[in-house]
């Protein structure tokens, strides 16, 4: 809500929420439409939407001058959609919602979710311009809520975007667990021959920081235009709107909790930058679409029963009895440094060696990855380390462990224990690297 | 081990492990003594220790020349210990082991640790030039297999050292839980008047690329120098060894499996920078050295029936029940984005309210973080996370899950559920911070 004062100025200059107005101070002048404000603004930044999809803040002082221009436009649904050119690449919009599908009720200044087509080009309509728009609703399931079944229908839906003639897909996602969706669809979806893009935004549209129209416009110009033929997170690179990012999807995670700029990539660098105006600079290797035609294939089996632990000073090995008691298939385990868990007994420490051990002969697959996230296991410097590796755990290289918890699940779905064992220390889709660059880390 | 070709060449030279010799190539020539090599390194890479005590590494090829200058030393234990003066300040050292206490056995090739004070000097001379040494081995124990046993010894040998005229400790210690330690100190150590500094390496001192000598040799000039009365972290700043940085031990966490930089201040800055010659600049905010002279305390009580779990799609919230049933007492959750579990139930997914609810009735103290360990977790921007805060969790502000492990097993140990409860989301040593920084991310 904005502050009684600037209620009381509204008031007098007869303004209202969803009016274009013109606000003035002595150093800009500004014209768009008046936005309400969530609980979360400072209350006397007026926020402004000009024409330019961007929201722009003023703070409200002696020298800001308000004018009206315009009434609100009442907004009818349903408006008619865009004319779209048949010309243009057409890319399938998936639409998961997430904060990037949150859009302000005028009148109650409340959030409330953009599920119409019609909606999303009216807030955007540059978007037929970049773009043969299809747009889908796929699911209204918050990014914390996910599971596999969302995923599932999310890489049935892109498979049959892309085989019924869409050129590229966009899937907009809440940004918390994006980084999971976008992993395990690249395991998802085979003979991928098109860009696949998971998008999302921070900070939704009624901010005046808000990162949901770039993110989206840059994702769909990727889609539409990009010779990448593999699926990942396009979001903010920098806090600034300079550019935005294309990481690989088993490569990113989600690393602050609210920056526009918080998906990173780990061990890798981002695949290419977009530019505001949709120019696009290829930066890193990737898989480019190729000449021949190929159905994409969406292998969504899954086992839901995987589970990611974490080891640390004084934690209970018992953790792995537990899982395997309840019928778990798989363990990936986020050790300390180059992939330890406690390994000897001393004092009141306990060694998570013989529960690994017990687990792997009951043919539970059991990953060991890093918490420190960046950089690769490693079994062969210390000798903790070869005695963990000898339980026959399986050391997931310079994979996250978002990534090989998502992959274990993936695999178990479609192949046996042993296979599945196999699969998981091995590169299958760009999820491990041979070789981490100098410059890769705290990208 | 070297190469075949490399051990022949040294045959020829009359050369062996240990020997002081004088490595010639087109663009440099060497002095030092040849290093061994352990399996890890290039087989054709020679290791020359120089007399500053860093080594370098010659790739063997046609147009090295190798020369020997002296026969090696034959090392007798004990040695007699170096001349300290007693009007430099007074450090003490408490060696816990980890990397930087490995040293090679010449004859061998093997690694083994250093236990003896004597043959520290011997290494690293420099020591007894920058401060009074006074040395205590503490605890042989691997990092990966620290407990708050070891914990609650270091606290006591520290807070002993500081009562005893030390005016500041170092404590040498492995580098995967480095962090942990060093963040449950900060929380032990009560009235701390005194630098109080973690050191360690992430590469053993037989290899070219070496941290340990730097790390040591900084980390002492900070305890003698400083004028900090913090608990910290000193290791590499840079991928080279240009300057070292000191981070709040709280804030700190080991970012990367194998590079010397991997210690990175979260949310926070470096408090100081050391350079190679030890110049020490102040960067951040911290504590003073006052010139009141107080007792340290060893508040070293610790409940460690506490565990970090972690929140992520298709996740088992029944895992709650599990540690509450088993009699903990506290339950950090590294929760999703702002601070996120799986609320809704949706399809397959399970809400983990009922179980953190559950849970809080039965007085465990249950904390939330964020999975991101970049930013701030907030109960405020969205319905879910209110209802999360509504079961009476606790959402631990900028804090690192690591920080709020140890933070409330020492909580439980020394206070009653309620208060433990309050003083979770509250700073007690700079753990949280109300205001993070734009520059503080991925720094």
């Amino acid at each position: 809500m904005y502050s009684e004062k600037l209620e009381k100025v509204f008031g007098a200059a007869g303004v209202e929420i969803g009016d274009i107005i013109e606000v003035e101070s002595k150093d800009i002048k500004i014209e768009g439409t008046l936005m309400p404000k969530t609980e979360m603004g400072d209350p006397n930044t007026i926020i402004i939407k000009m024409k330019n999809g961007y929201n722009a803040g003023v703070l409200y002082g002696e020298n800001v001058k308000i004018r009206k221009l315009k009434s609100r436009e009442k907004i009818e649904f349903p408006l008619s959609p865009p004319k779209v050119s048949e010309k243009l690449p057409r890319v399938a919009i998936l639409w998961t919602g997430g904060t990037i599908g949150s859009k302000v009720e005028y009148k109650t200044g409340g959030v409330s979710m953009i599920v119409k087509p019609e909606e999303l080009f009216y807030y955007i309509p540059e978007l037929a311009e970049a773009a043969n728009i299809v747009f889908k609703d796929v699911s209204g399931v918050a990014s914390e809520d996910m599971t596999y079944i969302e995923w599932q229908r999310i890489a049935d839906e892109t498979a049959k975007a892309l085989n019924g003639g869409a050129r590229g897909v966009v899937i907009t996602h809440g940004t918390d667990t994006m980084h999971f969706t976008a992993s395990v669809l690249s395991f998802m979806l085979k003979d991928l021959n098109a860009p696949v893009v998971l998008t999302g935004s921070q900070r939704s549209g009624d901010r005046g920081s808000s990162d949901a129209f770039l993110n989206l416009i840059s994702a769909v110009r990727l889609a539409a235009n990009s010779n990448i033929a593999e699926v990942g997170i396009c979001m903010h690179a920098t806090s600034s709107d300079d550019k935005m990012h294309f990481i690989r999807g088993s490569k990113a995670r989600k690393m602050h909790t609210s920056r526009r700029d918080a998906f990173r990539p780990i061990n890798d660098r981002p695949i290419a930058y977009v530019t505001h105006s949709g120019d696009i600079t290829y930066t890193g290797d990737y898989r480019k679409i190729g000449t021949e035609h190929k159905k994409t294939i969406a292998s969504t089996k899954y086992e839901p029963k995987v589970a990611l632990v974490k080891a640390y000073p004084n934690s209970d090995p018992e953790i792995m009895d537990y899982y395997v008691e309840k019928g778990y298939r798989g363990i990936i385990i986020e050790g300390t440094g180059l992939g330890h868990t406690p390994t000897s007994v001393t004092h009141k420490g306990r060694s998570w060696l013989p529960f690994i051990e017990k687990a792997v002969q009951k043919k539970v697959v059991v990953g060991v990855t890093s918490q420190c996230l960046y950089g690769r296991v490693n079994t062969n410097v210390y000798r903790n380390l070869r005695l963990l590796s000898n339980t026959g755990a399986v050391h997931c290289e310079d994979m996250l462990p978002e990534t090989a918890y998502v992959k274990l699940g993936w695999l178990l779905g479609n192949y046996k224990p042993e296979e599945a064992k196999e699969m998981l220390g091995r590169n299958l889709t760009g999820e491990i690297k041979e070789r981490i660059r100098e410059d890769e880390f705290l990208i």
